[in-house]
């Protein structure tokens, strides 16, 4: 592998280059690496290389002709990546994607950034190390150099050590653990020490998902797990801030067709969909407001059929859905109740397809992890202004640059209840 | 800021922290560097920090004794972090929490990793720089160093360039343009030219918007967007890979509450409130399988109402959901018809709460980025064997941690679709 850094500070990777491994794969020529400095492009005497953006703000950015003319000067630029807090990612299946290549250069850009016009002309990849800002792009080249590195053949010792690690299945790695046995009282799990190579590869697969489960739910949406895999996580204990989020249906006041506020009537299978959404996802409860009293009235019986009348032996998947299922005058019933469950009084949260929305679905989650919420659907044609006004925060539509947003309350419900706990919260 | 880095290659560090905003908060006394190698502290004559892996394995694993005297030494240790890709993910919001610490102290790993007694012994938050695997902790540690210490105040010359930079907005950043006026045919945007400031800022939100739109739309999820920012973000032309998707509900062969293979009922709300999920996400159509023929022609009388009888001049909007839906009296009618529509035949993605799943999510989205794809849905009970013996694919429960699945499969189309697409795509 041939790299090329493109960097005015050349000198940031001399001792990056001469330590540990990195250093033996350059002397044993796995992989070679070229600095090249653009200010030995510049041809001003002060060797510039930045300017002033064009439209003010505060910082320098790396202008064009230096630059330009150090990447036509080099002899073997093989892939041309630009490490930026704007590009893409880099995960381990880029990493060995990029270890096929045979030679790459590296940008690093200063200062505020380079001038985008780098862009028209060469082919230059942006990568990203992480979602966080750096001065420049030195210390994320030597992240990406290093995880590249290690991926060309030759580089590590035994091939085998890159595929136990973390990503490699797709989940975290498991824990370690050396000698002593016992240390200040700490022993080793029992299970490594059995020396039946099955049971250890399960006591480290679990270890791997339960980690996993706790910091990083996140990957399971890229693996594929067994049966045994999931019916290990069902019984890892874990945090189920689902619990703290109640979901209420208002039927009334909300806006009617004609642009006016009235009530509506309720929908049977609204209550059984969202009483089912409410089940699945563990949630705290299904509050059903309307003001109107015949209709709770028959909304009652209809729970009442399936909870304890003859819907019950036929369907007690049915009954344990419905059973999270309370009927409310109005909005502020519903909040005493739910205050109630919790002992203390919940945030609000609405939702609207008009806009705009004043808290975001992660600001939203994050909050959901730390106190009750009660998100309000509106049924009709969303909630009243009233209820919006009243609101600790109003979410986004779930589709906010359709040009279509006519999704029934019950499809909207299950999509925004996923969309706050995925599949483990 | 004082930092305390533990490493076995304290050398790593030199040049990068003599060289340019790091090398001066140095100097400036605004950040503070010591280093330590847990190799100081061995006590046999080869200072061995490493040993082999309870369990085996390849590779080698950081010893207890040697780091733990290592870290009870520090006179002024702060909070304690551990560079590891299983840790929590540096953000810039994380960077600048940190940056409000007096001390940090980073333990880079080596090898295969640290004896995981060491998070019994000392409160170390393991934190990850991304989700790539380096031979260590210290290219990692240098991003952390350099993007906290930039928040520290005295870091910047000017505070206000940390404001302006990606994530500071929850979006990525702008693109900069600096002299010359036109580089080889290439101008810099009118608009920042104007000297207006608000057309300037304007135009840099736009451009922010595009940007993330096209490389990072996740990061959407933690951001509240103005009316105007989705207006213009629904004007953005983008690739609408939902389009190579279509859903298929099945109604038979499906399973029955008995555990038999038969044919379920059509359920009118189904079809619509699929028919307005698959309008809203943008979907290619919607194939209601039904192997009965009058099923098929009530389906066709119920879905006529709407898109020409009454029902289109009493909700227009249905009309436009329902024109989606095509009915099929099997699968493979299905299948031949939206190959029909895309010129390749789809691939077949099947739904089960039963498991176990051969698709990750991850999979099915990459897939549907590329080639057409039916996501078939079962009625009743589920899909038959027959179905999900064919399938390229099959995705995993909705909620595999929970003990309850019983989604009503108007719910579950819409969780489902929305996991594939979001909010955008």
């Amino acid at each position: 592998m041939h790299f090329t850094i493109v960097s005015i500070f050349p000198e940031f990777f001399d001792s990056f280059l001469s330590c540990g491994l990195m250093a033996k794969a350059v002397e044993a020529g796995v992989v070679a690496v070229d600095r090249i400095n653009p200010r030995d492009f510049a041809t001003d005497k002060h060797h510039t290389v930045d300017d002033r953006p064009y439209g003010g703000g505060p910082g320098m950015v790396m202008g064009l002709p230096t630059l330009v003319t150090t990447l036509r000067s080099l002899p073997k630029p093989g892939r041309l990546l630009m490490l930026s807090p704007a590009g893409r990612p880099l995960t381990q299946e880029i990493a060995a994607e990029l270890a096929t290549e045979e030679a790459l250069t590296l940008v690093c850009g200063r200062y505020e950034g380079i001038d985008a016009r780098i862009f028209d002309l060469f082919d230059i990849t942006p990568v990203s190390v992480g979602d966080f800002v750096l001065s420049g792009g030195e210390s994320a080249a030597a992240c990406l150099m290093e995880s590249v590195s290690r991926l060309v053949p030759g580089f590590m010792g035994k091939e085998a050590s890159a595929d136990e690690e973390s990503f490699a299945s797709g989940l975290l790695e498991y824990p370690h653990y050396t000698r002593p046995e016992m240390f200040e009282g700490l022993p080793v799990p029992p299970d490594l020490l059995t020396g039946h190579h099955a049971a250890i590869a399960a006591w480290r697969r679990r270890r791997s998902l339960e980690t996993t489960l706790h910091r990083r739910p996140d990957l399971f949406d890229a693996t594929i797990l067994s049966d045994e895999d999931l019916d290990f996580l069902r019984a890892v204990p874990r945090a189920r801030p689902g619990r703290n989020m109640h979901i209420a249906l208002v039927h009334g006041p909300v806006l009617l067709k004609d642009g006016k506020v009235g009530t509506v009537s309720l929908t049977n299978l609204d209550v059984h969909d969202i009483a089912r959404v409410s089940r699945t996802y563990g949630l705290g409860g299904f509050e059903v407001v309307s003001p109107l009293r015949d209709q709770l009235t028959l909304a009652g019986r209809i729970v009442g059929h399936w909870r304890e009348g003859p819907g019950l032996a036929a369907n007690p998947d049915r009954a344990e859905a419905l059973s999270l299922v309370r009927l409310h005058e109005d909005l502020d019933a519903a909040l005493v109740a739910v205050g109630k469950d919790h002992g203390q009084p919940p945030a609000l949260i609405a939702t609207s397809a008009r806009g705009p929305a004043t808290m975001s679905f992660a600001a939203a989650r994050e909050l959901i992890g730390k106190r009750p919420v009660l998100v309000v659907l509106g049924t009709g044609h969303g909630l009243a202004d009233a209820v919006l006004d009243r609101a600790d925060g109003i979410l986004p539509p779930l589709r906010p640059f359709s040009d279509y947003n006519h999704l029934s309350v019950r499809a909207a419900a299950g999509i925004l209840t996923d969309r706050l706990l995925g599949d483990i919260l």
